[in-house]
This record gives structure tokens, C-alpha cells and sequence, in this order.
């Protein structure tokens, strides 16, 4: 057991234990400072926009905004998105920087409405607006009560009080243990366990570009920007090797569905965003390596994972690459659950997206009735594991070599027939149909049985020299992407629709900016953002594309999850990866690669002016720094 | 570059930079020496061992054996399991150590016949006598030219001759670069990559133990023996806090099935265990950390993952645990492709089987006939990236709380019902199925859509004290497990039968040991082992089970596979974990936790006396030691 004080310990840890070497005073470990090309268009709002923003709406009172409208600008002022044609002329180099808002959610007695606040800074131009040209100009959510005293609204008032009574009691939904475990070591000795374990370390220092101010990060072949929102942390013109390959990929929404045999297990199901799904926090040397560069929201970090890139033995020749990959990972706590998600950047060109849960489970207490194993384990002795599913569903805007993009499908089929060569044979072999996903009508797809259907985001006007279609492939890479198992669920109706599949491809649309509402009203089942009327028929082929995918695990506690869920058992990532995109696998550009030729006694060894770590190494700097970031409630 | 001699390199890999502690000179890296409280009852047949039994051999010929017999026993010598009943009858300490028995294939002009050789150390005890209690009592092949010269005969004569022919045409088919790149640096600069990356160090030694001489391993919780075989590493009698989880976890055929508009490239595909699965190599500090213990099989590490096993944040409390692995990895390459093979232990009781493919794929010259791009994407001006399966059969023998075992399944299925508490309302919601797979009838089985069904073995007898069975899990952990394309294969028949669906459950029968014969003759589909025949409609309630799974992935190369297929596009792997196994997460054994109280100035942390690595560290030691190990054609 130690006690430090906390200032000290953030000394030892800017210092010396992180070979610290800030440039910000917010960001704790080492990074290469870098100036961004451009400014974060996707930024935050920042908190001084929003002082400047509620002293302005203050003023505007009784004047563009009616007069019962109550802002709640503690957790409701966020950054409006700008449009992403003047967004990639900026970006590109051939626009101006586009005006910059905020959005607001204002409630009334009578309507809840969504306002765009704008340009900022604040000045005699910034108008409070209602916001219209989102969701289909659907700008605000009307109150039933409000009309005649007819049954429905006196039922709608009441069941609002219900649910608000009911999500307050969620927001203060005990975070601690709800069981008799605690989490802590359990006393039992497990051999030389008390001896340090492999550590990864950082010998020379960064090799990440990061610039904090605008939250641009530069590694390798990829730049990026970061943001956060009501729905965590966002990755923005993700380009590889200069060239724009993802113009967003953010989390929408994040559901936790539960069942059980009595009414408090079955409505006790979420809507993690609607919650909050921002109090990020970090603990240094566990959530991220000790050495990885720490925000108040996330860490960024390389790491060489436990297996190479790829090698091959062709005696007496040996070659292989190292798999050094960079992550950029956020923790978001909601209450009893915590949310990890990663993004991780490799030297193929892949993009992985990640999502892992633990803390403790939302268990329920065993109801005395016929079936309630139907819903769930028995795990203690009055304690059900409550069956739920997660499902997480991500916004990927992806842009291969520009915007005019077609979904390609490539499917292996089984096959017969009698060829020219056969004799006359029946020759049971396989082939892959090729197709294209064209209409929104097509839209709504689950990943085919036994893998069979890979899909690609291609671009069919830059055929390459081989007349393929250069692409970015996505397919599930960790654990089982799902959809939702309850059907027209009588919790969440619409407010869910983006759950009911695997994965989703649009037209992507300035009208259609997300595919679920941070302040969907789950009481009365309520939303700015209705995703069926996103499907609409519209053309696919050759169009800028939207994907909206789905990652999750069905979840069936046992006594597994005791303490707590155990992340292994429960993550799921998709990666999205070039497919003819380049004339080769990009990882041939990295130096760390080792080509040995093995003749006789000598061995011949290639290293292509890759420096290997030499002198000595403080193992204090391998100790996680003893704090735990600031917890950020954006 | 650098020339070393490889004498100096295996001195300096030896002592300094592996900080090697070796008691067997053919190993190296650093362990702790343990005794194996057995022997190893499933060690491979050695070297002095196969050289004892040729000479027994010879002296045989001509008395117990057809004198036209001829005994590859190069490349056909292997152990004969011991019958699981006298094995663990051994292994749990009330029983002799099973005699010792060879397998050997002789093949004459008019069949092919497998022989149990022993008891061993050869004596004048030892018979060399057809093996008929495997395989159905099926012990030999009988050539169709040996019948009367009918037209069949003279059929697969000449087929026979054609097969040989190719076969020697496969086994030397070149493992150099076929197309335009080699493998190395392509010499485009990233920015800061010359400089170190981050690296996996192990500060205070090994924690691991290990006897070379039995290939017996502790580590943790878990204690397991390694072997080879014409399948490659296989891991049996792995235990969990001392109790048997696995008897035997073991690969038993590897699948690559290809398609094309010529006959070539239709009949190219392989069975490459067939081929020979046994071409281990590996190239240390990059199949492995530097720091692994190496064998001339197989590689042995604890590794640091990303991430933490698991974590929460309760204000002002933090707590999380580390992600310590225990990886056993080998590599086998089958001339132009890497097979690298991954059993991942972890602290929870859970073992991930992970298999990764990488190489100069097979792709073929490019047929100018109609419709020859619905084979493969065309990824040079001549060269079509042919699509092919890989799939790969694992043998998993698991044994929980005892051998009498039953497949138990729970799935997610949408539900609605008039609850007593809805007000006469359908709730739309979801219930999970139990059910038990109760006979081989139902024994082939596919992994559910939308990953809707959870399987695992389960003891009915040992009813935990909620009312639960014990158990452990089977469920697809990486990419997307696979089962082969093709449907009644023109080039494989019933050789591929296991391939035929995601996995399979079985009552275990010492007549039926594995799913595959290594010696397979693919030229007429003829070999010892009828896996159809497995499926017999026995019983599967409280018996003796077997698992055989699949992993393996469709793959349509395209230019990202060039120069070689990268691993993380091509990975699977499934992973056993525990379910109601114990009363909670093991990983709560683990001293690597971490507890913060983070209360204003004070932080109070408790680490459970796991010790910090302090002091400096010889980065030199990081450096991998410039040789590869021995190749081992077993």
C-alpha cells in the first residue's frame, strides 16, 4: 500500500516516470509536438464557447427563442457538424473554413427543440436558430399534453413524470458493487506471480506526431483528427498515405436491451448516449501502457503486437515485419458498465474499431415465478445474470479516392459444371458472384452465413491497371458483430430501428447526419432522428456512401462475471482494410523488418537502417504514473 | 547489414541477449527449470527411438510383415496414443504408465497398411502388427490395380502415377517469389521509423516453468504437456487450478481448397498435413518477443496485452487488472504459405486456439476464357489472385469436472408475451433457449446466425449450488470461423468431410481418434479415416465428448497480398472459456491489480504485493538474437 499525494504524483508523472515531454499542460506522456495543417473543424465546443454561448442565449431570451423554452447548456451544447462538401473543400485546400456552430437542445412545457447556434465565435452575426435542415427538418418533438386534455396526454404527462423519476434514479443508479464481490486481489497464490510480468516499453521515445491544441495526430502513413461528443470519441478525415480514406467514423448510440420475467428487469434496458456515455477516465499503465501520450479523454499510443505483420521461410532465406500498431482508445464509464473503445491503425493500411465492456453487471434480483431461468443464469443465490444484448452501432463515412462511391459484394458460392476440360465431369468446385449493393432499397444487410459475402466500398470510375475496382474492405474481425435480438421491442420501438441489422449503407445526406439522437426520449418513445425514413430508394451506385454498422456481443452473465465482466469475453471489432487499393500491401514501407539468409556459418542479416535500442533503460519508467486522469463531463 | 558468424550469434543469443538461463542446451531463451510430475506419455516418437524401431524392423521383414512391405519411416513414424481410459487412468495418478506404442505406414504394390509398432523401448516384447482397433478396424487400402486388370485398375494405376508425379511436383513447388516483389523494404521513408519502436521487455525473468525433457509447462493456474506430430503442436492434459479442462487440443488436417476457370488450378488444392505440417521455424523477436523461451518447435511467452483483463471506476475508486497472457506459438510453413499457430492461455481460465496464415499465396496464370474473373481478382497484368478456402480442423478433447459431458446450447430468440404485470399489453422482448444436443444425429453443427447460440460442455451431474451446470464455452473469438465452399468436392470427396460444417460434437471412442489420416491419398480419395462414419447415432448425454471445430477464412486474394498475405487479414481462432465454471473470474487470483482511491490531494494505492521492476534494463537484450532456430522435419 503507498500513499502518495496527488501533486506529487502528477510531478513524478510529467516527469521523469512518463519521460515526459509536454507541450500542452493537459496532455500527460511522451509525443512528437506537431502543428496540424488546419484547424480542428470537428472540435468540441469548447468550455469557454459555451460560456460566451449561455450568456448569449441569455440575452436572446424573449427574442428569437419563446420565452418557456430552458436551456440545458451543462450537457446539451454540442458541436453542429459542418456540411461535408464545404468541410472537404477546407480540407482539401480549396475552400474557406466553414462557419462554425453549436447545437442545443432546448425544452419547453410544450416541445423539446434543437436549435443551431451560430457562427461562432459569438458576435453581432451568431443567431439561435431552430435547427432545421438535419433530420429531415424535423426540429422539435411536441409535448401531447399540451394539446386538449384528451386521455393520451394526461397518459403521455404521467408516463413522463415515470421515466423521468426513473432516469434520474438511473443517473444515480449505484455504481458500486451490487454483490458480494468486491474487485481486489483474492488472496490466493498463484507461482511467481509477485514478480514483475513482461512490460512493453518505449526505448526511443515517440514516434507519433500529436497536436494537441487541435487534436491532429500524424503516424506513419495515416493523419487524423479527433473529437469528442455526446457519443464519446470521434476519428475525422482519417487519411492514408495523404489521401482521405474515412471522412468520419464516430459511435451513434449505444444500447444495452435487457428481459426479464417481471416489469423492472424488462424496462430497466438503455440508452447509453441518452445517459452519458461521457465521463471519460483512464487509469495509466492499465487501460493504456504507461508510456502512451494521456488526454482528459483519451490516450494514444504504438504497440507491437504479439505477432508479426507477416513472414515467410524460404530456406535459407527468412524475412519478416514487426506489427507495430497505433491506438488511440477512450474508456467511457456509465454507471455500473464500463466501455472501451479503441481505434487501431496498422502499417497495412487497416483500421480496426473496437469495443470491450466490463464492470459490474446489471444483475436482477430472482423473481419467484415459473420459468425466470428463461431470462438469465442463476449466479448467486437471489441473483439472476439478466440476458441482455449490447449493441454499439458506429457511423463509418468512408471516402475511397473521393466520394463517388458504389457498396461491391463478392460472395463465394458453391458451383458445378461440366468444363471444357472435364471430360465430360461434373466438377463440383466454387466461384464468387460479384454484384453492387445500388439502392437504399438493398440497404439493410446481415453479414452472410459462414462468412461467405465480403463487402467493399469501392470506386468503380478509378478502375486500377488490372481493372479492379480500388476499395476499402469491412468485415468483422473481432468476436461476433450483432444485431438485436428483440423484435419491434416494446421498450425502445423506432428509437432502435438502427439495431435491427448488421450493418447499414446510405446515401450519405447533410439531412441525415446521425442515425440516432443523443436526447431521444425514451419515455415516450420520442426522437429528432426517425433512421427508417433514411431509406428512401435513393440510388447507390456511384454516390457519396455512408455506412452504419453494428458491433455488440449478446450477453448471458454466469458467475464469470463476478466481480465484474471480463473483457475477452466480451468485445467486438470490425476492421475496415485497403482491397486493390494499392499496388502492393502497404507494410513493405516500414524499416522494421529483419531479412536473414542462413548459409552454412554465416548468418547474413538485413535490417534496413531500422536503429535497435541500445544503453540502458529506467524500469521506474515502466511503473504506471499513481493517478488516474481528471474525469471530463462534457 | 550485418554479418555475424553463426556460431557468435548462437553464443550471444545464449548468455547475454536472451538472458538465457538454459538447462538444455536445445533450448533457448529463459525459463524457470521445472520437473514435469510425469512423463510425458504424448511425447513424439524420437530420434533414437525411430532409429531402434528401423532396426527392429529390418529384422522383421519377411516374419511378421508381407515381405513387399516397405516402411517410410523418414517421414511415417509417430506415436500412437495411449487409449484415454489407461492415459488419465495415468494421469490422475491410479493407474501404470500406458505402454508405448509406435505408428508406422508401410506401403507394398497392392495396399497401404498402417502397423502399431511396441511395446517401446524396443525388447523382445515388441510386435509390429496391423493397427485395427483405430479407424473402425480399418487398417489398410487395398490398390484397385491389384484386382484383375480391369479397366478401374489401369484407371487409378495410371491416376496413382499422374498424383506421384504431382505430388513430387508439390512438395518441391518453389517456396521463392513467384511474381514481381520479394519481400522487403520497399524504401519509401515514414516519418520517424527508423527510430526504435516499443517493445516487450521482461524485467524480472521468466515466470513461467518448464521441463524440456517432458515439454511439460506450469504457468499459473494452468499446467499442460506440449508435443508434434505429422499435424504440427498439440497440447494435452491442460489443467486449470489442477483439474483437467482439456485432455487433448490438437490440429488434425489443414484445408486449401482452391477454384478456377483450368484444370490446373481446380486440382491444386491441398491437404497440408498430407504435404507435411512439421517445417517448424521461427525467427526470434519477431514470431516471438526476444525474450521467449525457444524450442525447435515451438516458442513459449508471457505477453502484456493492450489491454486490461478488466477494470472499473466507481468515484473516488479505480480498479483494474492486468492482461498477462501465456502464449505456446510455432510456425510451419508448407512451402509457399506460413501457418502460425496460437494457443493463448489467460488468467480466467480461458484458452484462445488462433491461426494465422501468411506467405506468397498460389495465384495462377491468368486463362483467357469468358468469365475468368469469377475466380479471383486479377492483381497483376497475367496473374489472377485464385480464391481458395482455408479450412482447419482442430481436434478438442475437453473434459469438465470429469469425462461424462453433454453439449449444452442457450440461445437469444425474440419473444413476445401478455405478461401477469403488462395490463393486458404484448411485450415484445427475448428468452434464452436451453437445450442439450442429446445424439450424433444432431452432431454437425453450424455456428447460429447473428451469433444468437452460445455452446458449451457442460457435467449435468454437477449441479453448482445455484442450480447451474459447469462448464466451459466454445465460441468463435477471431475473424469469422469457416466451413469449406464446396459442396461434395470434385478434387477432395469424403477426405473432407470434417470440413463440411463449423464444428462437430462426438461421443470420444479410441476407434475413432482422429477426424483425418495424415496419410490421406488424395489421387484416388482413398484413406484410413471415414469421418461420415463417426456420425452413428449414439447417444451424447453424460458421455465421453469430443469437439472437432473449424477455423480458417475465404480467401480472395487481391493486390493487399502482395508480396505475402498480411496475418490480420487472415486469422481465426476460437476460444474455451469458462461458464458457471467456478463461483467467479479467476483473473481475481492475479497479484497485477490495481486499487486507487483518488480523494482531493490524497491518492492511495493498493498494488497487492506485486513488485515493480526497478533498476536499469540491458537494452541490448530487446534486440532479437540474428538467428533462426534449426529447421525440424520430424
Amino acid at each position: 500500500m503507498r500513499f502518495v499525494s496527488a501533486v506529487t504524483a502528477l510531478a513524478i508523472t510529467g516527469t521523469s516516470a512518463l519521460k515526459c515531454r509536454d507541450t500542452d499542460p493537459n496532455v500527460k506522456g511522451p509525443y512528437i509536438a506537431a502543428k496540424a495543417p488546419l484547424e480542428n473543424i470537428f472540435a468540441p465546443i469548447s468550455a469557454d464557447e459555451a460560456n460566451d454561448i449561455r450568456e448569449f442565449l441569455d440575452r436572446q431570451s424573449n427574442v428569437t427563442i419563446p420565452s418557456d423554452i430552458f436551456f440545458n447548456t451543462y450537457d446539451g451544447l454540442w458541436l453542429l457538424a459542418p456540411n461535408k462538401t464545404e468541410a472537404t473543400a477546407y480540407l482539401d485546400g480549396h475552400g474557406p473554413k466553414p462557419p462554425r456552430y453549436a447545437r442545443g437542445f432546448g425544452t419547453s412545457n410544450c416541445f423539446d427543440r434543437e436549435f443551431m447556434i451560430g457562427p461562432l465565435p459569438v458576435s453581432n452575426l451568431t443567431k439561435a436558430t431552430p435547427l432545421t435542415y438535419t433530420n429531415h427538418g424535423n426540429s422539435d418533438i411536441r409535448n401531447s399534453w399540451c394539446d386538449a386534455e384528451s386521455t393520451n396526454g394526461r397518459r403521455d404527462r404521467a408516463k413522463r413524470e415515470i421515466h423521468e423519476a426513473r432516469r434520474k434514479k438511473i443517473q444515480r443508479r449505484d455504481p458500486h458493487n451490487p454483490y458480494e464481490e468486491e474487485m481486489k486481489w483474492s488472496g490466493r497464490e498463484l507461482p511467481h506471480d509477485q514478480k514483475a510480468p513482461p512490460v512493453a516499453i518505449l526505448p526511443d521515445g515517440a514516434r507519433h506526431e500529436f497536436d494537441p491544441k487541435q487534436n491532429y495526430v500524424s503516424w506513419m502513413d495515416f493523419t487524423f483528427f479527433i473529437s469528442t461528443g455526446p457519443a464519446g470519441v470521434s476519428i475525422h478525415d482519417v487519411r492514408f498515405q495523404g489521401e482521405r480514406v474515412v471522412y468520419e467514423l464516430a459511435m451513434q448510440e449505444a444500447l444495452a436491451h435487457y428481459a426479464g420475467p417481471d416489469k423492472r428487469q424488462t424496462d430497466a434496458s438503455y440508452l447509453d448516449v441518452t445517459i452519458g456515455f461521457t465521463q471519460y477516465n483512464l487509469i495509466p499503465g492499465y487501460d493504456c501502457p504507461s508510456y502512451a501520450t494521456y488526454t482528459d479523454a483519451f490516450c494514444l499510443f504504438e504497440f507491437a503486437k504479439d505477432y508479426p505483420m507477416s513472414r515467410h521461410r524460404d530456406y535459407p532465406y527468412y524475412h519478416a515485419t514487426q506489427n507495430i500498431a497505433f491506438l488511440l482508445r477512450t474508456v467511457s464509464t456509465v454507471s455500473n458498465y464500463d466501455y472501451q473503445t479503441t481505434y487501431e491503425f496498422y502499417h497495412d493500411g487497416s483500421i480496426q474499431v473496437l469495443v470491450r465492456a466490463t464492470g459490474y453487471i446489471q444483475g436482477s434480483t430472482v423473481v419467484d415465478v415459473p420459468g425466470d431461468r428463461e431470462y438469465g443464469f442463476r449466479i448467486r443465490p437471489e441473483l439472476s445474470g439478466s440476458m441482455h444484448d449490447h449493441v454499439l452501432n458506429f457511423k463509418a463515412d468512408l471516402d475511397v479516392q473521393g466520394r463517388n462511391n458504389t457498396l461491391f459484394k463478392t460472395e463465394f458460392v458453391p458451383h458445378s459444371e461440366v468444363y471444357d476440360w472435364s471430360d465430360g465431369e461434373v466438377i463440383n468446385t466454387m466461384k464468387v458472384e460479384r454484384s453492387f449493393i445500388t439502392n437504399e432499397d438493398q440497404g439493410k444487410i446481415n453479414w452472410a452465413a459462414n462468412a461467405a459475402a465480403a463487402y467493399s466500398i469501392v470506386n468503380k470510375d478509378k478502375v486500377n491497371e488490372f481493372g479492379e475496382y480500388p476499395g476499402y474492405r469491412i468485415y468483422p474481425s473481432t468476436g461476433s458483430p450483432i444485431h438485436v435480438t428483440v423484435q419491434n421491442s416494446t421498450v425502445f420501438g423506432k428509437l432502435i430501428d438502427w439495431a435491427a441489422h448488421h450493418f447499414y449503407i446510405l446515401k450519405r445526406k447533410d439531412s441525415e447526419p446521425v442515425s440516432a439522437h443523443p436526447k431521444a426520449r425514451t419515455w415516450d418513445l420520442q426522437s429528432l432522428v426517425d433512421f427508417s425514413r433514411f431509406f428512401d430508394g435513393e440510388s447507390l451506385e456511384q454516390e457519396d456512401l455512408v455506412l452504419y454498422f453494428n458491433l455488440g456481443m449478446h450477453h448471458m452473465p454466469d458467475t464469470y462475471d463476478l466481480p465484474v465482466t471480463v473483457f475477452q469475453g466480451a468485445q467486438c471489432g470490425i476492421t475496415l482494410r485497403p482491397q486493390n487499393y494499392q499496388r502492393s500491401d502497404a507494410s513493405i514501407s516500414t524499416r522494421q523488418q529483419i531479412h536473414i539468409t542462413n548459409i552454412e556459418d554465416q548468418v547474413r542479416v538485413e535490417t534496413y537502417g531500422a536503429e535497435a535500442p541500445s544503453g540502458s533503460y529506467d524500469l521506474n519508467n515502466t511503473s504506471p504514473p499513481w493517478y488516474p486522469l481528471p474525469e471530463r463531463w462534457s
